[in-house]
């Protein structure tokens, strides 16, 4: 991980002595240590990671994680209580330091002590400078996020096959989900949406307890969280034979995401994308049907930082970032359709790294 | 809602004019945002809860959860942007005031935009306060945690039933989650643990690759995540016949835990609990077997803030707080057992919440 770590420090633009990375309890965890250290196992609650600019990190943990610690190529620092986590602190950082931390995911708390413990010490927020180096990945990170994709693919596969007349949307949230874990993924990335009917036309909706009818859009959205990274996919069925609204519903957002798909690529301006998307569907006879961005970045997080398709990011693409590529067509009172798969930006084109078929299944 | 909310000014000894809770984006959102608003779903990334010292609640959230939010008694205040969001706080806070923030769950860069913003209010931690509101639950909650208490019974009645010869530890992770989302969970509490023979011996494995043995411990602890609300337990079996040795383990963590039951009733101090758990166990064969706490406490958060079976809680328990009784005895390289249960604290006793047998059960 000394590459990462070297990349980190490249992208502060402050001369800095060190990066702390303190997590709080669960669920204040900062997702950064998992970056620097490589760690995919374990909670790591109270621990912290010391950065230095040459790529070297000291880890402070404690005795209950010290075995899952020690899989990380980092000076291992074990405290008891917390008058050792004090100590080891103590003697690790210089007093007059310039000390970087990620001020987006450390509890003021956290920073109150820090500010404590070294008085002389000078703080900088480098939240911006480790979301830009995460938003291009490495191998070791692609390889995991295509892992995370087969299993969703595996899932997509068997979902038309569970559905039944009478089923309850939380029943097929539960399918998906065990699904998931059977093929190997550790938990669902994130709630699992599974909507039917006009509960479709909801992109915040997660399930409830609407039963599936003839004629329902069923929105299915989840993803596969595997050794700490993260995949997200959505598929939209319909229940029965589409109507001529469904099947239009439809279309518009597979087109739309081609054009996404045909648009991405490294050096393009993220935004770009989002426009042509975007503007697709409003040219549409659903225009205004398209409420939120295109995508996201993805990875330790299922919204990873830096970089997402939408008007707040004007910078180029690069190659090896991960994004969703996810236009939808929401029309309320009556349902939605969106269709999302995650890609890989290369030179001249993305790949997809999600492969299940796009194409519209009646069950 | 009302009354939570002037509990929480009761605990703050200083004058205060507002706490505000502010979410930032998932994972870090302050569960004191549903405990005020007593919203039982939605995600609610970025929104913010302004609390008055009478019980009165603004809402500040976005256009995608107003609907969501309605159902809170507040005064509901949406943004569509930020520079909407913005105004909106300069309109309800007046700048010279005492505000209380959570400075435990709030973000340092959330606590730098508060101070750029309002540069002449005085900014105090109320989260002592908060702890302390919340560790003595009400009776919705209690209702609440109670039905999150017997989904994990029903699915505990189960377990059994699906272990089978040759099982990984994932498989039956995969099981348990399933079957809590059939039985009405919304998710799982935590990631399930699900060990197997020796690695029952570490009490922060979740699950693996292990496949089961004759002779194994079989140790699942799990809990219900229900309208925000959590319940926890664990269950220790024997596949095949137990040892002499497994079965004397256990019969020291059920009579440590039977001790736990015995003690813990309202004005008891907490530490006490954890001392006679803890001295049982040190004076059986299994003298220093026992490395954790005897409990938590547990509610919004599956570790509730304020109290828990430690050394750390000198403090007296009171009536309705909820909370776990978990003793375990670890041996490293044979396996562990852990017993654990929900209790409800009463005037002169406890009432247990999780309902399920604790006799060793020979799969």
């Amino acid at each position: 991980m000394k590459q990462r770590i070297i990349n980190i420090f490249n992208n502060i633009e402050k001369k800095i002595d060190n990066v702390i990375i303190k997590n709080s309890s669960d669920p204040f965890i900062d997702n950064n240590f998992f970056y620097a250290t490589g760690l995919d196992k374990g909670l790591f609650e109270g621990s912290a990671a010391i950065l230095y600019p040459e790529g070297k990190i000291d880890l402070i943990v404690s005795e209950l994680e010290a075995e899952t610690a020690n899989k990380a190529k980092a000076e291992l620092k074990v405290y008891k209580n917390i008058s050792e986590y004090n100590e080891i602190f103590s003697n690790t950082i210089k007093s007059k330091s310039n000390i970087g931390l990620n001020f987006n995911c450390l509890s003021h708390l956290d920073y109150c002590k820090f500010k404590e413990k070294f008085p002389n010490a000078n703080f900088i927020d480098v939240s911006e400078a480790l979301s830009k180096t995460r938003s291009v990945k490495d191998n070791i990170e692609i390889d995991l996020i295509r892992k995370s994709c087969n299993i969703v693919d595996r899932v997509i596969k068997e979902i038309p096959s569970f559905i039944k007349d009478g089923m309850y949307e939380y029943e097929l949230a539960a399918e998906i989900d065990y699904l998931m874990q059977k093929n190997g993924a550790d938990k669902p990335a994130f709630d699992t949406i599974s909507s039917f009917g006009k509960n479709s036309a909801e992109p915040h909706y997660t399930h409830g307890n609407k039963k599936i009818v003839n004629g329902d859009f069923v929105l299915c959205d989840f993803g596969a969280h595997f050794k700490k990274y993260n995949s997200d996919i959505t598929r939209t069925f319909v229940f029965g034979k589409a109507s001529e609204k469904q099947k239009n519903m439809y279309k518009t957002v597979l087109e739309a995401q081609r054009i996404g798909f045909e648009t991405a690529k490294s050096k393009v301006k993220a935004n770009l994308v989002h426009n042509k998307v975007d503007q697709y569907i409003n040219n549409s006879e659903f225009k205004g049907c398209f409420t939120h961005t295109t995508g996201h970045s993805i990875g330790l997080d299922v919204h990873d930082p830096g970089i997402g398709f939408s008007n707040i990011y004007e910078t180029g693409l690069k190659e090896n970032m991960t994004l969703t590529i996810e236009p939808g067509v929401y029309i309320p009172g009556f349902g939605g359709v969106r269709i999302e798969d995650d890609v890989l930006i290369k030179k001249d084109r993305i790949e997809i790294l999600t492969k299940s078929p796009r194409d519209l299944i009646e069950i």
